[in-house]
This record gives C-alpha cells, structure tokens and sequence, in this order.
C-alpha cells in the first residue's frame, strides 16, 4: 500500500479509448421514443439535433470507442487528473476506513463537465455545424461547452436556469469569458419560453425548461444549429468515463481496490462517469465493489421517483426514454446544487439501478453543507455544491466503519470545486440554508402526466 | 526534448529545503531598521510580532533550510504543483519560441500562498501562539493564511483592503469558510484605522495601511497575538522557492532550460520564490537565464520607485528596509490587480534589481488582460489579474522571438487562477477599464517622506 497522499499519472496513461457500457449491460436497453408519435425514434429525427457521429455512439454497442487525437491533446491541459487519500479527513473522522477522491475540479472550468464538452465539440465542428445551443443549470455545463466551443472555434448560445444566473453571476462572465452568450431561461428568444413566462413570470426556470429552449432554437435553425446536451445520454456519460478509467489505474497505484464508491448524479453523468468502468469490473471481471449514487433529497429521482417513460424535457420536445423520473413538469426547489436539479436520470443509470447493480441514496441539504465543511477543514478544498453530496454519502459510509470496526475503502469523486458557489457557503454559515423534501403528493400528481406508452 | 503538455513530479520529489539566497546574494544585506530610532533591530524588537524560529530563517546565511514534516505533509495536498508547455498559446501568436508555466493555482485557495502560509502557522503553533493577525489585498494571502491557522488551529484576523474587500465579496467568504474573521481596512477596531478615517472617511485602503492595522493589533496585544505578513520578508519568499525548485526539475523533465522567465512581482514573493533558484544557476552554476519581474504600471516600485530605506507601512510601525519604494504614503489606484498594490518591494528582489541580476518591466492594466483573454482561449485557465502581468510580460518575449526568429525558452509563473476575480474579467469584456499612470509629481513627492538615514 503506497504511502502517497496523491496518485498522479503521467499524460501518457491518459486513456486512448472510452468504454461503452451498452457492451455490458445486463438489461436490454429500452427504446428512446419520439415525442409525438411514441414510436422509436429513428436516427434522422435525432439528426436534426445532433451530427451523426455522436448518434452513432449513442447506439454502440462496441465497449471501447477510440478518443479522437485532437480530443486526447485538448484533455491533456488537464487530464489524467489527480486522485488523493484523504488522510486527514480520515483523522478527523477517526474512522479506520481508508478515503480516496478523485479530483475533477482541476479543469480549467473546475469540474468534469470539458470531458464530454470537448469531444461534442470536436465531433459537431468535424460535422460542419457552425453554432451549438444549450442548456446550463449551476453553469458548469454552460462554461465547459463555452471552453470547448471556443477550442474549436463554434458559437454557441447558453440558455441558463434563471435562478442560477441570478445567484451565480460569476458562472455567467466565465461563459462570457469564453466568447459564449448567456440568456437567462425562461426566456422572450423561444415559443416556449414566452408561455412559461405568460403563465408563470416569476419563474424561477429548470432544467427542463432551458432544455426546451435550447433545443427548440436548434430544431427550428433549418440546420445551422445544433443542440449539445450535458448529462443524461449515452454518449455524453461514455465521454466522461475517462474518470472512471483513470481511478481504476490510481487505485492500482495506491495498492488498495474500493470496496465502496460513491458519486453524486443529477442527469447521471457525473456518475455514470466515474462509476461505469467499476460496473465493468464488477459485472465481468469478480470485483464486488458496492456503487452508490448520491442525489438531493430535493430532487429524489433515483430513490422517489418511478422507472417509466417520460419526456426529457418539459415541453415535450425532447425524447421519451424510460428512466427514473419525478414527472417532466417536475420544478424542484432552488436549493443550491443547481445541477442536480432535473427531473429524470440517464437511462443507463436508471436500468442499472432498476436491475440491482447500483444503489441510491438521498442527501439533504443541510448534510451536505455538513460533509463539505468536514472535508474542506480537513483537505482544504471547498468543493461544488453538487460534489458535496458525493462527500455527504462517503462519510457516512466512513462512520459505519467508524461503528463497525470495519476498514473499508471508501472512494468518491470530486466532481467540482466550489469557488462560483461561495454565496451558498456564505448562507450556510450564516444559517439561512434550509432543508427540502419534495411532498410525496406533488410527486404522485407529476406521474398522472406521463406519457402512456 | 518532450512531447508533453504538462510535466508532474511525483510528490517523492517534493523539495526537502527551502533556498535562502542570503548564503548567495552577490551583494552584503543592507540592515533592518527600527521604525522609532533608524538603528539596526534587535531581534527582540522582531520578537513583538514574529515567533523566533521565523526571525532566525530572516537572518540566516544558511543556504538550504529544511522544511519541518509537518508542513511537507500539508504541502502534498497540491504540491508539486504542475508545469505546463503552453503549445496551444505558442501555436496562437505564431512564435518559435517554446513557453512554459508553472502553475500555482491549484492550491485549495487558488494562488502560491499557502506555501509560506502553512510554514508561518506552523512555527507560530510550534512556539505557543494562539492568534495571528494579518492584512490583505486581493485576500489571495488572506485566504491562504485562514486555511493554514485552520489547520494548525489558531485564530486569525484579517484586515481586508477595502476595495478589495468590496469588489471581491467570495474571497472574503472564502477566508470566512476556513474560520477567520475578516474586517474591511481601515477599520475602527484601531487607534491608526480610526486616524485614517478620521481624515479620509472614504478612504479604499491599501496594504500600508492594512499592514499598520493588522501590526497594531499583535504589537498591542500583550503576546497573545503575533503577526503573519504575506510577503516582502527574506523568510516568506524562501518558503516560496518550492516553487523554483520544482519548476528546475520538470525543465528537466522538458529537456530544456529557459533563457528567459517572468514572475509578477507586488511585494516580492511570488517573484523570488520562482526566480531565486533560477538567480542561483546564474551566479553558482553558469546559467545566464534572463529574469524578469514584472510588475504593475500602476504600482511600478521597481521601475519607476526609489531604491532608498523606506517604512514598510503607512503608519511607520513596521520596520524600514532599504528597497524599491514609491514612499509609505503611496496609495495606489484601484487596479483589479489588489495584491500588486504595494508601495514597496522586498529588500532581496529590490537589490538584485539594483545589482543587475534582475531586471523589471511594467505592464498596463489594459495589457495585462488582453494577455490574458489570449491565454485562456488558448490555454483554458483564467488566470489571476496579478499573475497577468508575467503573462503579458512573457508575451512580449514570444512576439520579440516572433520578430527575430529565435526560439528562445520562456518559462513564466502562473501565480493563481482569477475565480474570484470575474468581476474584473466582466469589466474588461465591457470595455470598462482603464489604464493608470501613476503621476511623476506624486511619486516625486511621496519620495520627500522617505527617512533620513
């Protein structure tokens, strides 16, 4: 077992392909569906939102899909990123439990979010599209797409949930930063937009309202514009399992192999990120590694919502797929991790966790404020507010070994730093945080408007 | 020659010692002197506010100062800290010359910092301190100190230029997240912060003045408190030549030795701790590397400054030391660059910038952040307005090679990222900056001041 308090591997080890978990599924995967007709969708009505490409990636069913060179020289400003023990957290805690994380926070945009921005971008300039739209919730996404389109020389129009454009002004002048322009959704630019903000004006907005917008812009540019979406789908959670891959080489490193992990997910791809190369070694290679996604008790979908078709987004523009959702009408309260504010989970992560081969585990917020100063006390970093859900669930991992005597290894990923979310931090500490449960009865009344498939 | 973007040392090659230039400086130190009587201090009068093992390291001629396990350990929490070969920006302005940076922002609070920060509190808790006090001006230093205080439990107090203070409201709930208190300076918790806004009710602050606060509250304290500066002192830039160490093993990494590097310079540390090792190959080893100090045209202490003993703070507590100065009652204009707003520079950068061993130049502010728009769409990170300054510096350099052809290497710092600092990117991104010239009258006048010695 190595001594180190950090794992760092040279670009060189830097994976040269993705895997694919649609290889190794156990489950068949469901049909995604066209919204109008509920019929599958075929790959032109796709195409009309996305470059064939990616398309193609989403249907794979080949494990390994190579990383382009120019998406491999792009990664390297960053990636391999750093994995750490903590062991002064450990200290701290008093746990025998040994604690790992892995640091995605080292991005240039100081999250995760570039390790599928780039290869979107990449894939849409070698396609010829001129301009992206998107969607961005705490706006990691939105200034990961703005790096990666500035990258590749594409515009690209950011439409951002109200509530965070007003509370994270910092996130917005970072996309700015990068050549983007931000539009605070719901907005007066889209059809949809402007009977949002007809019923409702006050609106705080959603992710499934700014997913919306997003893609109704790309739908009706006559092809000029295309839409890249940040979570949810197959191919963006396969870009990310670069996490995965490399923490799997640090873990050898550090001597140990995990007994738990632990990431937070909101459309899953955070997650799905880190934790689908463990999925593999579980399924195929006798490692029995307990996986467990953490997700706001505000926002509950894995562990309140229902496994069932339902739109992607709210105004039913996106596709139907079948994972697990709170209902496509379903807006969450603004509580601070704002990407983890969706109503519905990646279908891959849904399946698999249909199927008995990762867990759940909800969070309120207020323990999560808890973990994140515990762990920024003890390992200096402050960390995003979606990350701290990820760090809430590991340390109550860490204290039922603490009871139990048991010396379990506990790794988790660290999705983001916290550096645009110090107002959250501010409130905290100030004791103006609150916790949010979602009442069982606006759930129940949410799923009367799925789709009948 | 690598073909690497980003050279990492495993931390086994974390530095063992500082590097004290005193052992080398080709130049006799000039004494330090009391702030009352002109004459040489006593240690005891440095005893007031520092702990004795840091006034031992001010005055030692040792050439290698180990650094305690203790700090080593806190240190593995970023260090060592990435260097990287900027291909993207070389390919960008079209030079032959190979630039290289070192990357200081991935410290937990963003900036090179903490690596005198951890030390300072640690031979503070070592020698029974139970409470630091400090200033600071873009509160880089601030949060830095908070989070090792944090660490080695101790309390801080922080007086926050106010400017600084205002503009830059994350940083000061940074430095809250990690347990400090913070006060806006001047402030009317001191006899001097109360004579300032007596006369200047308005008044933004500045370093000076902020030092003369935070010094008054240790000096008046009855030893219960002890001062922590951030920079200027012998023993603070040694804490920081981790950095120029490290950076000489990854040029090796490289395959290459820089002709030319640049580090942004306000009161010396970020400067000396990246240049001095490379000041020693130059004297000792037969290098003949170019360094550049490059400070703000706004607070230009080395290029425009006189080189004369001057009080290290606006109210004459502080000791006076022989260095570049712009007189102790310079109060600089509110450039976003808040830690190059000093109206001095240490005594060992000063005189090798009067020997000739270092040379300086001036950056206006607009200047600074054009450098850094090209550099963060090239390179992705958004960098420190202070740590602009040595890119812009650096890319005068790679266009000069441009012109002639050379393919020199430049290797600059990069002393933090500018997270906490968007509000000044949103400025220039809205044509609202200016440029300042600080007037040669004033400067002439401030210069009448200056102790007779």
């Amino acid at each position: 077992m190595s001594d180190n308090t950090k794992f760092l591997l040279d670009e060189s080890k830097l994976p040269k392909a993705w895997y694919n978990i649609n290889a190794d599924m156990p489950v068949p995967p469901e049909p995604v569906l066209n919204p109008q007709t509920l019929e599958p969708v075929t790959p032109d009505f796709l195409s009309v939102l996305f470059p064939m490409s990616l398309i193609m990636q989403e249907i794979s069913t080949e494990a390994q899909i190579e990383i382009p060179e120019p998406v491999r020289e792009i990664y390297k400003l960053w990636r391999p990123t750093p994995m750490f023990r903590a062991r002064r957290l450990e200290l701290a805690l008093d746990t025998p439990a040994h604690i790992y994380y892995k640091y995605e926070g080292v991005s240039p945009v100081g999250s995760h979010k570039p390790n599928t921005a780039v290869p979107q971008a990449f894939y849409n300039k070698e396609a010829g599209t001129k301009a992206l739209t998107t969607e961005t919730g705490a706006g990691q996404w939105g200034s990961a797409l703005a790096m990666a389109c500035n990258f590749f020389d594409l515009d690209l129009e950011v439409y951002m949930v109200k509530v965070s454009y007003n509370q994270k002004p910092y996130r917005r002048m970072v996309i700015e930063n990068y050549g983007a322009e931000v539009y605070a959704s719901p907005t007066d630019r889209t059809q949809y937009g402007r009977s949002v903000l007809a019923e409702h004006p006050d609106s705080p907005g959603s992710l499934g309202i700014a997913i919306s917008e997003a893609v109704e812009v790309a739908a009706m540019s006559g092809g000029s514009k295309k839409y890249s979406l940040g979570s949810v789908l197959n191919h963006v959670l396969m870009h990310q399992t670069v996490i995965g891959e490399e923490t799997l080489l640090q873990m050898e490193m550090a001597g140990e192999y995990p007994d738990v992990i632990v990431a937070c997910t909101g459309g899953g791809s955070n997650f799905g990120g880190f934790a689908f190369p463990f999925v593999r070694e579980n399924l195929k290679n006798g490692k029995n590694t307990t996986i467990i996604a953490a997700e706001p008790a505000a926002s509950p979908s894995l562990t309140r919502g229902t496994y069932a078709f339902d739109y992607g987004d709210t105004a039913k523009m996106a596709p139907v797929v079948k994972m697990h959702t709170l209902g496509h009408g379903f807006v969450p309260p603004t509580i601070h991790a704002g990407g983890l504010r969706y109503h519905g989970m990646a279908p891959q992560v849904s399946a698999l966790v249909n199927n008995g081969d990762i867990q759940a585990q909800s969070v309120p917020q207020l323990e999560t404020f808890e973990a994140a100063m515990a762990f920024t006390r003890a390992e200096g970093i402050i960390p995003a507010p979606e990350s701290t859900h990820a760090i809430a669930v590991a340390l109550r991992e860490a204290m039922k070994c603490k009871e139990s005597g048991e010396k379990k290894v506990i790794a988790f990923n660290l999705s983001g730093h916290g550096h645009f979310d110090m107002a959250a931090y501010d409130a905290y500490n100030k004791g103006q945080l609150e916790d949010y449960e979602y009442p069982a009865e606006a759930i129940a009344e949410a799923m009367k408007e799925l789709p009948k498939v």
